[in-house]
This record gives C-alpha cells, sequence and structure tokens, in this order.
C-alpha cells in the first residue's frame, strides 16, 4: 500500500503521543486543568532548553518569535548585528527593516558557519551594537553554528550584548546549554524536533532580556511579551492558545525527557553523520562546511537533477524531501534528522534515493549508499 | 526517537485511514446510518473477494470463522479431507474434531504445499468426502496454495464437494477469485491484508454452501450463520457488532479498492520477491518450497539463533518479526508482506536484519541483502 514518508526539516513526521494526544476532546483554556497543564509544559521545556529563563509558549510559527524577539527587545535607536548565512538569517535583516532597527550583518556563502572569532571581530567594529541575532542552526543550508563558542565569547568579551538565537530547528537535535552558554532569548517551534504540527513557538528569556523589554519602543500588540510573560506565569496566556497543541506539547515533552534529551540529540547526530557517509558514498557533494544534526544539504551527482530525483523520490515512494532554498533552489536536496526520526528511516530514505538514481540510468553500484550508512551506525 | 515496526503476519501495521475512522465518535448499530455503511462494506469486501456470494462480517477472530464454517456445513456423519500444511492446517482437524465431524487428512512437510493433483488423489481414496478444508495460506510456514488449481480441479472432478478456504492472510496478497475458481467458502479476518486490528471475521459464501446449512446438526448458537446471514441481508447483524472496526473496515476496503486490487496483490508479491533475494544473499535458507506473497519465512544463517537475532532486532531497532510455531519454534523467523507495507519497509527490515547479523560478529558483506532487495524491486 502507498506510504507516505516526509523527511523535510519542518514539518517533521508527527509522534505517535502527539496525534493520541490531539485526538483527545478539546479542553477550555481558562481552566484550572488547561493552568497545570500548561505551567508544567513550561517547566518541561526549561529542561529541554536547559535553562532557569521563563519560557513562553506562543501561537504563532517560528518566525512569529523571532519577530517577537526583535520588537520586544530592540528600538530603532538600538544596533544590532545578524548572522547572515543564509535564508533564515536574511530573515533577520527583513524583520529590523520592518522595524526601522538598524542591522549590520556578517555574512557567509551559503554554506559556511560564522565562528566565534569571526562574530567578535563584527562586534569590535561595530561597538555598541545591542543585540546579535543568529541561527543555531541555519536550515536553509543545514549548516550549524557553535553556540557554545558564541556564547561563551560574548559573555567574555561584551557582555552588554543581548544573544538572541533561532534555534527553531537546532533545540532537540544539537546540544543546547541556553544557561551555561549566556543565550538571552532562544526560539523553536511544534514541527521541529517536537515532531508536532507547525502553529506554536517557544522562547526563553533570561532576566535581563526581560528587563530590556520595558525600555524597548519598537511597536507590538499581539506579540507583547510583557503581557504573555505575565499570564504566562499564572499559568494562562494573553490571547486564546492554540490548546490541542499544548496538551500534544506536553505528552511530546515529556516522551523527549523519559528517552532522554542527550540520547536524543546524539541519535540526531548519529543519523546525520549516516546520511552523510551515505550520500558521499552515492556520489553527493555536502553542501555544508559545519554540517548540522537537524538536516543534510547536498548536491546530487553530476548530471542529476535535484528537482528530478525530489520528483522521482516522490511519486516512486512517497518520500519527500526538502528542496534548496534561495539561490540554492532546484540544486540541492535537503534530509531531515529531527524529530521522530530513527537509523532505520535513514537507510529507507537511502534506498530510496539509490533505487532512484538507478532507475534514472545513473552508474550506481546497488547498496552501496545503506552499506557507508551502516558501517557509520554500527555499534561495537 | 524510539520506532516501533511491526513485520508479523498479523496483526499488520494499521493503516492511517482505519486509525482515523476509529477516532471517530461511535455510532449506534441499530441505525439507518449504520445500515448503509454495513450494507456497503458487505460490496466492498464483494469486490475484494471477487465474488457475488453473500458475505459475512462476524465480531470473532478468523479461528472464529473457520469454526463457523465447520458447524455450519457438517454434521457428525460427514466426512471432510483437511489439507495439513502447518499449524492451521491443524485447527480445521481440531475443530472437526469438537464437533465430531471426520476428518482425514493430507498432510505436508513444514513448508511444502498440496497440489491440485495430490488433493485429488487423497479425495478419489476417501469417497463421500463432503468438503475439503484448506489454506490460502498456511501462515506457519508461509506457505501458498494453488487456489486456482485446486478450486478448478474439484469443480470439474468433484463437484459435489464444498470447498472451505482459510484466506485469513491470503486475501488481499495473492490473487483470490472466489467465483472463478468455484470456492464456497473463504474466510479472511481484520488484522491481515486489511490493516485493521483484530476483532472482525469476513465469509463469503456460496448459495450452495448457504443450502447446506439447513441440513447441517452440528451445534451453533453465536455462529449460527442463518440468523446472520437473514440479519445482514438487510444490514444489521445478529449480536452486537464491533461497531467501530465495521467503520474502519469500510473506510480501508475503500483505500484498497482506490488503490486498485490487483496492484495492491502484485506489491505484495514484489516484497516477497524481494524479501526473499534479500535474505538469500544474507546465508539464510528459505523453509517453503511454495512462498506466500503474505510471509516470508526463513533459517538464518549457521550459526544464528532465530530467536537471538529476533531478539536483538526488537531491542536495537523496535523491529518486531514473527517466529516459527509447533515444530519450527526457535528455528525460523518470518516476515510479513500483507497489508500496510512498501518496498522501503523491506529494505528497512533487511538493513536491520543485516546491520543486527554484523553486530552479533557474522560475516556479513554490509549492504549485501538490501542491494539484493534493491535489485528485484528495480523498475525497467
Amino acid at each position: 500500500m502507498r506510504k507516505t514518508r516526509i523527511f523535510t526539516p519542518g514539518p517533521t513526521p508527527l509522534m505517535p503521543a502527539a496525534q493520541l494526544a490531539m485526538s483527545k476532546p478539546i479542553i477550555h483554556h481558562r481552566t484550572q486543568e488547561f493552568k497545570e497543564l500548561f505551567l508544567e509544559t513550561r517547566r518541561l521545556l526549561q529542561d529541554i532548553f536547559k535553562t532557569q529563563n521563563e519560557m513562553l509558549i506562543l501561537t504563532a510559527s517560528g518566525t512569529g518569535a523571532m519577530e517577537a524577539a526583535v520588537c520586544n527587545l530592540f528600538s530603532p535607536q538600538d544596533q544590532t548585528l545578524a548572522v547572515v548565512a543564509g535564508k533564515f538569517g536574511e530573515r533577520w535583516q527583513e524583520i529590523c527593516q520592518a522595524f526601522q532597527i538598524p542591522c549590520v550583518s556578517l555574512t557567509k556563502e551559503y554554506g559556511d558557519a560564522a565562528t566565534a572569532e569571526e562574530i567578535g571581530e563584527a562586534l569590535q567594529r561595530n561597538p555598541g551594537t545591542k543585540g546579535l541575532l543568529i541561527q543555531g542552526c541555519e536550515t536553509s543550508t543545514a549548516t550549524a553554528h557553535d553556540l557554545e563558542a558564541i556564547g561563551n565569547m560574548i559573555r567574555r568579551d561584551f557582555p552588554e550584548v543581548l544573544v538572541v538565537v533561532d534555534a527553531i530547528t537546532a533545540a532537540g537535535c544539537q546540544p543546547l546549554e541556553t544557561d551555561a552558554w549566556g543565550l538571552d532569548v532562544v526560539i523553536s517551534g511544534s514541527q521541529k524536533s517536537f515532531a508536532l504540527p507547525p502553529g506554536l513557538a517557544f522562547m526563553s528569556i533570561s532576566p535581563r532580556a526581560v528587563q530590556k523589554m520595558s525600555a524597548a519602543v519598537s511597536p507590538r500588540y499581539y506579540f507583547n511579551l510583557a503581557k504573555e510573560l505575565k499570564n504566562q506565569q499564572a499559568g494562562q496566556t494573553a490571547w486564546t492558545p492554540n490548546v490541542s497543541l499544548v496538551v500534544a506539547l506536553n505528552a511530546v515533552c515529556k516522551e523527549i525527557l523519559c528517552e532522554g534529551l542527550d540520547k536524543v540529540v546524539a541519535e540526531a547526530e548519529l543519523m546525520a553523520r549516516s546520511t552523510r557517509q551515505g550520500l558521499l558514498a552515492l556520489n553527493f557533494r555536502l553542501l555544508s562546511s559545519s554540517p548540522a544534526s537537524a538536516a543534510t544539504a547536498a548536491f546530487p551527482p553530476e548530471g542529476v537533477s535535484a528537482s528530478e530525483l525530489s520528483k522521482k523520490l516522490e511519486s516512486r515512494f512517497g518520500v519527500k524531501v526538502a528542496g534548496g532554498q534561495g539561490e540554492l533552489k532546484g540544486k540541492i536536496i535537503r534530509i531531515a534528522h529531527l524529530g521522530y526520526f530513527d537509523t532505520l528511516d535513514v537507510f529507507s530514505v537511502l534506498s530510496a534515493i539509490e533505487l532512484c538514481l538507478m532507475e534514472m540510468g545513473q552508474p550506481v553500484e546497488p547498496g552501496v549508499g545503506v552499506r557507508a550508512a551502516m558501517l557509520e551506525a554500527r555499534q561495537n
């Protein structure tokens, strides 16, 4: 029977615990039941973000939380620095522009990451910068930033700079120590490692970021984080929340923490390594010099169109991979590893790619991709 | 995240359409809504069984329908012939014994099938036999019987013999022409190709089998098929049915027929062929000389314990395969292909077996099993 397998870095496959939770009858959000569940969910998210900071749950996509961070923390007189290493880095610039907040950029080639040293130099060149805007994982190129090195450098050398991290695809699949690394705002979204449908964003906010919120004069209403915070500390939300997704988020956080967060992250890293070995053995070329655990981006072998391969994967096997964005459109495929995936999924998608390449007339030695992935995933 | 994959020949993975249907609010069975759905479901089952015969839906497992066939068609003075090629053939004997119905057996080695010729000879040796009891697929050994040849032979040479087929795992994954092959009773169950939870059995009954029902004197109450038939022709059931499963069965039948029954059967055959090639390349030995599309049964390579391999598949990858039954216990593994499976599932289970064998210290050339399966599944 026809099956569909989604390998995109959001939405990701739904966890059964999420499906079950969402199929429960809806509860009302102005009730004691919801209040307790909501407060518990905020605590569970703190464990996943490894933070004592305040957690906010917003009924919005990750972009909404990115906007909320910018307009609640910064004003038109504030200088910001955005790391632009792909489409999502560009989004920081666009949001700042919309709110007339000055934003200089540290621009990297697609596929490259910015180092702590480069960011330090950029901050030196731009004295008085109020905030760094960065991705934990630049999803458009499947590139990871070293948040540990970057956070530590800023706390040491630029203690006044707020570090605002889009960890939308990074949280839950790459190491993340919000407090230990001094990250002021960390954002994620429901349709990534949390294996839920899109619709909720979460963000942690440090005490000093909370303080800044009262001074910022950028306009905001739906994303008034001070108002949200006051409500959410009491187990409520400022506006009507997506109740079913909150209930499902609660269930999923428990699944992740019960499985063991570090184990879940290690599995994503292993799947990413296996996928890279499998693709390399099939003559793909990796896009990223700092490849992420969330997803793998790669150019197909010489003579193979990425779009044609993607189409064939879908028509032949019901396998949906992501393509490139912006200037990478039609040039790469991206395969996700974040959320409800396991090693056998890696073998599945590689088998599918391999067989499609063979059927497209490519000189593929059958089994070679899966073999390479298998050797990487091997225990002992 | 930990995933579970079930590769047992019942229960099989649930079809999403079934899960969705079962999560609907329950309806009452003494309503017009249920009546219409029930009548439609009986018609859909006729299409899947390729028959104009009456279809009955029983709230019972397949064994219940096997008993129903025996006790509604035969009496203690009636001679029957059972083909015994494994555990489910033995079940025919046990049911006849319970009802004191004489039953001679045509016994085959585990893994072998009875031919039409052998069955013809057995009927010659036992003149006056009233019914043949056989499996379309003997699931315990993953062995298929040639129902076409057997049915045609009986209709030609022994027109008075009723042909009663346990097609519990055969229907929906191997060719089945109830009317064209003159099969009087054909039985299947919800947890097989229908990709539902266990709980319902279905059976088609030819007009001449319906006639015999009134003459049979074996005791029956829950399985009074004459009473069921009268009710079910009117869209009702004699006893309270499993309403949710009937609603889900309706949805699943539509999925199968929409996909195309012949295509679904051809896919199961292809998956079985691919699995066989994969296992052979990994030095497994096939059990059956007439291998089924429903499942593949095989002895592991020399020096590998089937039980140990099964345990490792489950602990390492959450992959559940079936073991042997009766005298085959601990000696073989069985991998299902019936229902909600596709080719990438074949590659998954073979990858898992391969990696487990490697990690158990077996001299496996990595990728060789998946490679062989891939070559079999290759298009063009």
